[in-house]
């Protein structure tokens, strides 16, 4: 499975509007075929994985990353119907597809022709890769990650606005690789203002990922797409996943909301003191704060380290 | 030098008015002797072990996590003339000596009597055992540890000053065992009237290593003792050590003074908002704030995360 989802990370950002899927078709040991969400969202993965095995596929293994689809579409066969025709002996997915038109039907139509079903395997990188799909279905809005790049007493700037450098070129470089990975990136009118930023990816290669750039601001700005509200996110078109970027109020303004399900923390060893700080966020008391994020990643960036939070209860 | 630097610990807030040291005499992967300085200072740790070892230190190696003395006192015999009367062929040490009553002249005195010198092993974990003799000797006061519990975005408490609780049960009980180490404790004004901490050792064993109580505050208080500045630690008799644990306030005045060794730094997994921040510590820009603190020490403690940093340079 842990192959399939890295196959469905070949998808990600690219597969609207369908999710991004991974599969890979396997007999004694051998990989007979593998596939990933084509872009425009056809052929699906396991179309394409089906087509590379061929006959080979009969007896074999199917690893998908999400139930197999149970509706016919203008735009081509159901995949469950797919696998069927195929004479897989066994699918194991890993996330039940939450989409109405299928919403189990797929792994029950596999079950009646005999197939073998393994559901659950491998659900946590399954739901990492395609949380913007999930975040759309469940939430009806993008899944939001909130970076921050901090000192070690939090200050993601100097008193006076400064900024340059809180973090090392390691950390940059990673936080760049986030941006090519996110459908959109939204800053705030403040961050606008001060540093009129470009929001491009700047890493050899990746330069045409660039996202989309969003601004939050209660006055419309020429050549972007404006936003007088975190709530607003729900509007975004085409937008599955979203990367807030800065700075501190506009941070604060989605964690108030509660639509942060990601935070992504390069934390620099240096303390600033008297610098700029998250602003206040609604919280009640202490025990509110508390069992809200969970860790999910952690490496050391050159000096930095980056900590990577989810926002518990989220799956 | 391990062994020797673990015994060294044991001495750790005890041996005043000489350095904690540790020794172990070897021979043929045996250990002959084992010592560490006494309370109050004598025995040393050399004497101790070579006690221990008798005639077998013949020809056997010592390690010592400091450079045997070289003066004789009314309170005892030089260990360097010890050490040569007592046979052993080599002597490993971490550090020299920097009392200038030693300082380079036991190791002469040891290489003329024709044993073998070996020096610098173990340099670091020596120096940090016994940071508080070195900081009185070089910088004539005590070596400063500043603890900080903190929530991800950096602050020490909710906007109104409530900080119970910021970090979980394990974190605490760890920052119990730290104060077991130092031989004094600093809070400021600010803290002293909102908690009245007793500032004692709650770990069972401990109790009684509780160390001494001091206010940092323009004004005297009952019962404890009372310094105007940062910089007035140097008049401190008896401490070597010192933990300063707060507020923020306080932590920012010995930021600014450079006079903080050692961070402690308690980190929960928690998103506060609008809390209390470290106030200005007199940073001029952000090159300044770089490479000033090294990282040395990291772990889990239940949720929360200890990282300790050094103050770079002062080694």
């Amino acid at each position: 499975m842990a192959a399939a989802v890295s196959l469905a990370e070949r998808a990600r950002g690219r597969s609207t509007p369908n999710p991004n899927v991974g599969c890979v078709i396997v007999q004694d040991g051998r990989v007979l075929g593998r596939g990933w969400t084509q872009p425009g969202g056809r052929p699906h993965a396991e179309a394409m994985a089906l087509a590379q095995a061929g006959d080979a596929a009969r007896g074999a293994t199917c690893y998908v990353t999400l139930e197999p689809c149970a509706h016919v579409s203008p735009r081509g066969p159901a995949c469950a119907d797919l696998l069927v025709a195929g004479g897989v002996a066994r699918v194991v997915v890993a996330l039940r597809d939450p989409d109405p038109r299928t919403d189990g039907d797929g792994i029950a139509r596999l079950a009646a022709a005999g197939i073998a079903v393994t559901n659950g395997v491998g659900a946590a990188e399954a739901r990492r890769s395609m949380a913007g799909f999930l975040a759309r279905q469940r939430f009806g809005r993008p899944h939001v990650t909130l970076k921050l790049a901090l000192s070690l007493d939090g200050a993601a700037a100097m008193g006076d606005g400064r900024s340059q450098w809180i973090t090392g070129a390691e950390a940059r470089a990673h936080a760049h690789l986030e941006r090519a990975r996110h459908d959109a990136i939204l800053v705030g009118r403040g961050t606008f203002e001060a540093d009129q930023p470009r929001l491009d990816v700047r890493l050899a290669g990746l330069e045409r990922r660039a996202p989309a750039r969003i601004l939050l601001s209660a006055t419309p700005e020429p050549g972007w797409t404006t936003l007088a509200t975190p709530a607003a996110i729900a509007t975004l078109a085409g937008v599955d996943t979203l990367l807030v970027e800065g700075g501190a109020a506009t941070a604060a303004a989605f964690l108030t909301e509660d639509l942060v399900d990601r935070l992504l923390l390069y934390r620099a060893p240096i303390v600033i003191g008297g610098g700029r700080t998250l602003p206040d966020i609604g919280l009640g008391d202490l025990a509110q704060a508390h069992a809200r994020w969970t860790r999910v990643d952690a490496r050391q960036l050159g000096s930095d380290r980056l900590e990577v939070y989810e926002r518990t209860g989220r799956d």
